[in-house]
Parts: C-alpha cells; structure tokens; sequence
C-alpha cells in the first residue's frame, strides 16, 4: 500500500491516512473484501505510532468503508466497492467555453486590487475609498458580547427578513426624515453595502441593450456593473456645476434610457456637488421624459464647508428618485451595510431578486448599526469626522502646494473622499502608476472612472484613510514619481482626442 | 407660513419645521429675500417653544439656505432659489415598465414569506431551514469584543480581500483537506452564505436560453435563481439512490447543459443521498459530456446513522465539479458565511463577479467563523448537533407513528434537516396549506421544489429548528390539518397528471 504522508500539513496524519486509504477504495484500487495491512506493520513502514494507524482504521469504519473481524483484520466492504473505468483518458476542462456574455464582460480587477493594495504594510494607500481608523466609532460596540450571550439564539444571530431588521428599518426611516426625506420603514430595503444596490438595480432594471446615463467621470463599480448587465452606457460630462443637465437634455432627445445613474453630492471622483438649479432641472426633466433617477449618497452628510444643499430625493414629488446610502463610509468599512429608499413596488422588486443574491444582509451587521442609531450618538460622531476630514483635505492640499510640481491642478471638495487632480500634460497614468508604485504609493487612475480609456490624466487621491504623517509623506512621493514621468516619457505635447474636460 | 407639526413623530420638532421650510425654499414659495416670521410669533402660533424654532432657524443658516441680519431678521438667501416650474402636470411611475425581464421571471416571494413565518411566535415552523437555538455555539463568541477593543481598526471592521480573509481560506482549505477534499487556499473562495455561490454561478455560467440540468426535487431558491437568469432548466428525477443517472444520460444525448446542479447528501428536500455506485457514474458522465457539475452540501457532515459517502469534489479528479459549502446550517444562520471551492480559474471569476456584487463577505461574520475554526472546537460541535438532530428526526417520525394519518408517507433520512413526505391523495397542498396556517402549523409545499406545478402532494418538514415539544404539538395540528383536508375536499381520486413518482 502506497501511502505519501505530509508532515507539514495541518491536516492530522491519521486523516492523511484514511483519505488516501478511501481514495484507494473509491477508485477501486482496494477491491471489496481485499484485507488493510496490520496496523503495527502499517505504522512501522509508514513511521508513524501504532494509535496514528489504528485512529485512521476508526474513522474508515465510521465512514462505513471497512469493517474488522476478529481474526481476519480489516476488511474493505462489497457494497461500496464497484470498480469505476480508468478515468485517464479524460480531459481537464477548458474553462473559457463555460463562462458566459456576463463574465467576458467583468474582467477588470481593478477593484480587488485596490482592496489588496490597501492591506500592504508598505504603500501608503491614497486609492481607497474608506474612512480612516483614528475615527473609527469603536465604542459603539461596547457592551456587544453581554447582550449576545443574554439570550440564547440571540437575533443578532438568526435570519433576519429579507428586507432588513424591523428597528433597523424604523431607525433609518426616522433618519431619512431628520434629513428631509420622508419616508416609512417599509420603503426602506436594507443592503448589503450600497454597491448592492447599484447590483439590484442592475439586475431588476437592465435588459442587455438598454440604455443607461452615467455621469463622466463616475463609480467605477457602477461603470462595471452596467456593462456586466449589457447596458448600453451614456456618459454626461461633469463641470464645476456637476452633471450638465444641457448635454443630457440633448441626449434624452435621441434615446430612452431606463435610469440615470448620479452622485449629485460630493461625487466620486470629482468631489463637485450638483448645484440646486441643476438638480431641479434633473427632476424636472426625469418627469418630463419619465426616467428614473438613481441617486447615490454614500458621501452627503459629510459637509466641510458650503451649504447643504437638498438630495434629489428630497426634492422628488412623484417617487422617481431611487436613493442609496450607506453606513461603510461613516461607521466600520467592514461590516457591509448601507440601505435604499424607494417607493414600495420598488422596493418588493428589488427584496425579490435581493433575496436570491444572499437572502439578507449579515443579521450581526444589521445589529450593531441599529445598536449605534439607537444610542442616539450618530450625528456626533458624523460631527466628528467632518473636522477630522476637512484636517486632512487641507492638510494634502498643503502638501501638493508646497513645493508644487507645474501644471499639476485639482479642485478643492467642498465635502466627501476624494480629491480629483489632472496630471500635467504628457505624463500618462500607464507610466506614472508603476512609478508610484515603486515609491511605494497608490492611488487610482483616471480612466477608471470614464468610458473608453477616457480620463487617462487625471487621479484620484483618496485623503480619509491615510493618517497626517502618510498624506505628507505620500505626497511627497507622488510629486516625485510625477515629476520623473515628466523628466522621462516627458512634457510630449501629444494629447490624447477624446479626453474629457478639465474640471477644476 | 403654513407648517404642520406630528407630534407622535421620532424627529424632532425643530428638525420637522426646518426640513418644511426648507422644502418651500426649494420649490420658490419662499422667494430669495423673503423674511422668515420672527422666532417668537411662528413658536406662539405653532404652540412651541421659541428655542424650538430657534434651533430650526440655527439648522437653515447651517444649510446655508437663510441668513440673518440685525434688524431685519431672518432673510431666505438669493442664489439657491430659483422658481421652479410647477410640476402638478407630473404623474407618478407605472413601474412595470421599468422592470426588465429578469425581475418579470422573479415574482415567487416563498422565501420571503418563509423568513417572515419563522419569526412569528404563534406559529410552529416545520418550514424553516435552519438549526435549532438549543445547539448554537455561543460560547464561540466569548471574548469578542475583548479582540475588537484592543486594536484600533481591529481588522474585523475593515474591508478584506473579495476572496475572503487569508486566514479563514487557510483553516477553510485545511478544513476540506481532513474532509478528503485537497485544495489550497487560492482554491477557496469565501461566500455570502452559500447561496451567494448559486447565485454567482448562474452569472457566471448561464447566458439565456442555456440549458441547465437540476433534480427533481431541489433546493427552490437554486430553481429560482436559474430561472431569474433566464436558463432552461431540465428536471432528473430522484429515486431513493438519488438522481437517476439513466435519465440523466438519455437527456445528455439531447442536450448540451453548462451544469448539472446537485445536493449529493441528504438532499434538499428529499432527504436522499445518491449512492456512492451513481456518484462515480454522474462523475463519469461529466468527464465524457463535458458537463460541469455544482456540487451544494450544506447537509453532507450531518451523518446521524450509514456510510459516511465521498464527496462529489472528492472524487473528481480534472476539477469538473465546483463544490458549495456554509457555516449557516452549523454555526448562526444570520451570519451569512459559505464558501466554494473550485479550480483556480473559476475562483478568479467568481471573484471579479462577487466583487461588483457586494465587494466581499462581512468582515465580522468572516472573523467570527475563523476564531470559531481555529479553535478547534468544529468537530466536537458537530457531534453533538448530530446526536441531537438525530433525536428530533425521531421525535418528529414517531408523532407522525402516533395515532397516524391514512396514506401519509415518508422516508426516514439518514442525515440532514428535512423529512419528505407524501399526502394522502387527494388533499392537494392549495387546501392544507392554509388549513396548517389556521391551525398554527407551517410547512413547505412539495410544488416549490418542482418545476411546472409538480410535487403538489408533496411536503416538507423540517425538524432541526423546532423544539422537542413543538415538533409533537406541530404534528398533531398537521395530522388534524390533514385529516380536515381529507374530510372537506376530500379524497377526490382525481390524481395530477404529471405528478412525480413516490421516492419513499
């Protein structure tokens, strides 16, 4: 009997054993009735203890493989024992055939290496979207173990409906309503991060071919998403006024789009918010050519400065307004959870499809964010990290001015994530992110978040997450790998033709 | 000015007369250099404290929407207000138009409605899939929150590979190795509950009009999520050694399927497992038609009595079958944590679809089964579930025994959560059902786990999640429940035509 034993696996060497005694019976190699080697000598070719051997034994016979009698040994049972046809002329599978229109259309793995980069101890991370740890409400989960372990099966720990807990739906009812939208628990569908709600609307809305308006430049996710789902995307340029509402009304005239998709406040990546005038002409015209309006507000009630202007939703009379947020950008980044308001047939279609995807969000998630609600301590800690934000949007400011490389421009968000910079010209993102790299800095290039290689000069830089120390040092690195971009490939005047317009 | 105050309301009062005089400055019926009522008399008039309005007027000078000036009040601010047309000639959404052909094909809220019944305290739930309070490992839990609080940003709060943590792929991988299963951790893929991965493959594998193969009966939430994507499903019937593999091969002369999808061990709902002499001809099969197999064994480590039989994945040796397993039927079910296994191919694009679905699986329901997992603890664990799940299988088929119902059959599985049972002809699910419901009994209907209105004198009876005196009590109202059926609609022999054949 030819059995391999790995020592350095963490896979007890009894089991080591079984498995490939069972292999041998499956495979038909230890015919029905064929007699295992005693267990001493089993152990002693193997070098192993005898009680290794005999524990393998055991577990064959609980898994009904073989059976010992007295004065015989082991013995392999018939029953299980029906010698299968050599398998080798088979193939492995050629995987590609197998993968459909969707999957051709997902390709890009620019996300889940972001998630990666920002697990590396060496590169200070400005390509993140998520909030900084100094911040982190971590006292909201205080006193969490001794109410789990009150109640046996605690609910914390069960299903919850598709749609969300009940509290947690009646809390974020009630903080719509703080926040001018006035909407019942039941038009509240809680999700599994936001970006699931990008996803549902994807899959309840889209049928390949359709067509979709996106703002230029936008999530990227929400870009992926809707090419994966075979939309036929249009983009709307963003000026300092946020998406221009002229451009669209034009684009409204030619086609009949399903849904515009839009993050009129603080968006990612540009930080401009869309001013009012613009956002009533938005609605106005949704109404006139009867398109929904997907509005997406991860980043809304993080004000720096400047006036607080209406979400789209507030201003929506007639319910075409879907509207999205989320706790990963305020609370922990980690426990997934964000939420959508709707108008109820809405709502039921999405908790439909909501419920094939994952049946509902993680019930200990939905926990903790309806334990922090209810302590009441929200719009503090929102307080809280508004100073703390707005500190280090000018603290990045004041490094990129300091000792400023030419040409180099960005705007200054009034709110949000991100600052949004143009490259000087002749310095493209294919050179200088391998660069920056080996500076050992990472941020996330601009034609990430436009159509057809579009937005090739411009970067996001990401300033919540990093801390004072890595915003300044980071920068720093990032000038440097900027400025020998421009020293190599070097200040070519070509540009590229379709290149958006600056915006700052 | 016109504002109406809901005193019953959980916003603020102050919040309400903000967010009301913000919405008339909005829609220009407060024009810019309005003066706003002083505080004293609007408080007078609307009966409240003039702090109280006050703090309303406080909150829209931080909006930026009004400003005040000594001697003249509070003034409505010029640039944010510009008239907007009226939109009384609007109408309201009619949503069927919006919605695409996918939400058309998932309209079935079963499972909704089966989440929302087990919540329900007066009903004894027979419908549920789900472990029973009683065994929950809740001492796993204990010094969590210690863990969480002494490391700011713990890592169970932030973001984690879409893959999943590195740790819990390692003790994932480990774990399938003593199941028999070799894979590395890059073979792992970390799951928002199982059914995530379902859900996943029909996007990753199924273009519409793709053919699919499932048995008969199967999991609904599977038979749902392919139809939502548009395939064609084809149905193999299960007999009491599982899927019938003759069919199965006659229908692949016919067809070329993307997937075979099958529950192998103590299947959902029937309770069957496939015997090990089909296991290695389905395998076989699929090597020779080149068909994938998904392999879902939620139940397969539930071994209450009989052989311990391989894995499908086990067997496999070219990396055809794609094997789905979860912690929800072990460890908490509203943790939402599953994982798949597969070649690393296919993990790469389940990844890159999983990430623009909900980025990752919770961090926190990830590090609590990865604690849970490198304690040691799993095993012993299960053992015990076993033994105690084993005593309500039991418990649940002798009250059935108890003073029995005329014609009502079913199996006993040897493992697993669910008992399959055959009505009495002539009592069709339409009339029980809601006869159960009145009673205080629920149950789920055999035609959900079939295709085409089939399995409709079929039930399924989970006995895991009730306890001991539930399950006596809820079979006595079922049997009363039945035996009303047969009474009133009773024992018409008029029999379905395409009814499916017995298994028990």
């Amino acid at each position: 009997m030819h059995i391999l034993l790995n020592r350095e696996s963490e896979v007890p060497v009894y089991i080591q054993i079984r498995n490939q005694i069972r292999a041998m019976i499956f495979e038909g190699k230890l015919a029905a009735g064929s007699i295992l080697p005693p267990e001493r000598k089993l152990a002693d070719s193997l070098g192993v203890n005898r009680s290794t051997v005999l524990n393998a034994y055991k577990e064959l016979k609980a898994d009904g493989l073989v059976d010992s009698h007295v004065g015989k040994g082991t013995v392999v049972l018939a029953h299980l024992n029906k010698v299968c046809e050599s398998q080798d002329a088979y193939q492995y599978p050629v995987w590609r055939q197998y993968f459909n229109q969707n999957a051709e259309r997902s390709n890009d793995p620019l996300l889940r290496d972001i998630l990666e980069i920002t697990n590396r101890d060496d590169i200070i991370s400005f390509a993140a979207g998520i909030s900084g740890v100094e911040t982190d409400p971590i006292d909201a989960l205080s006193g969490m173990e001794e109410e789990l372990f009150v109640q046996k099966g605690h609910y914390a720990l069960k299903h919850t409906p598709t749609e969300g807990f009940t509290s947690l739906r009646e809390n974020i009812s009630v903080l719509m309503g703080k926040r001018g939208i006035e909407c019942s628990p039941e038009e509240v569908l809680v999700l599994s991060g936001s970006q699931q709600g990008i996803d549902l609307a994807a899959r309840v809305f889209i049928d390949p071919g359709d067509v979709v308006i996106v703002e230029e430049p936008s999530f990227f996710s929400a870009l992926q998403i809707f090419q994966s789902a075979g939309a036929r995307i249009i983009s709307i340029p963003v000026d300092e006024n946020g998406m221009c509402i002229e451009v669209l009304e034009q684009i409204l005239q030619r086609y009949r789009p399903k849904f515009i998709y839009t993050i009129p406040t603080y968006q990612n990546p540009s930080g401009i918010s869309m001013s009012l005038e613009r956002r009533k002409n938005l609605i106005e015209l949704a109404y006139r050519k009867k398109v929904l309006i997907l509005e997406d507000d991860p980043y809304g009630q993080l004000r720096f400065e400047g006036n607080r202007l209406p979400t789209l939703k507030e201003l929506d009379k007639y319910g075409y307004v879907i509207y999205f947020s989320t706790f990963s950008k305020i609370f922990f980044p980690g426990i997934r959870i964000g939420w959508m308001t709707a108008p109820i047939p809405v709502i039921n279609q999405f908790t439909m499809i909501k419920q094939l995807t994952d049946l509902h969000a993680n019930s200990i998630s939905q926990w903790m964010v309806d334990r922090f609600l209810s302590s009441g301590k929200l719009e503090a800690h929102i307080n809280k990290i508004c100073n703390e934000y707005r500190a280090k949007r000018d603290l990045m400011i004041e490094a990129l001015l300091n000792d400023p490389v030419e040409g180099l421009q960005w705007n200054k968000p009034l709110g949000g994530f991100y600052l949004w910079c143009r490259l000087p010209d002749g310095v493209p993102n294919s050179i200088l992110l391998g660069k920056a790299a080996d500076k050992g800095v990472a941020y996330v290039p601009g034609s990430s978040f436009c159509l057809a290689g579009r937005g090739e000069n411009y970067i996001r830089l990401n300033y919540t997450y990093p801390d004072a120390e890595k915003i300044e040092q980071g920068i720093i690195r990032l000038k440097e790998a900027i400025n020998e971009s421009i020293a190599s490939g070097g200040r070519s005047k070509r540009s590229r033709i379709s290149e958006i317009k600056p915006i700052v």
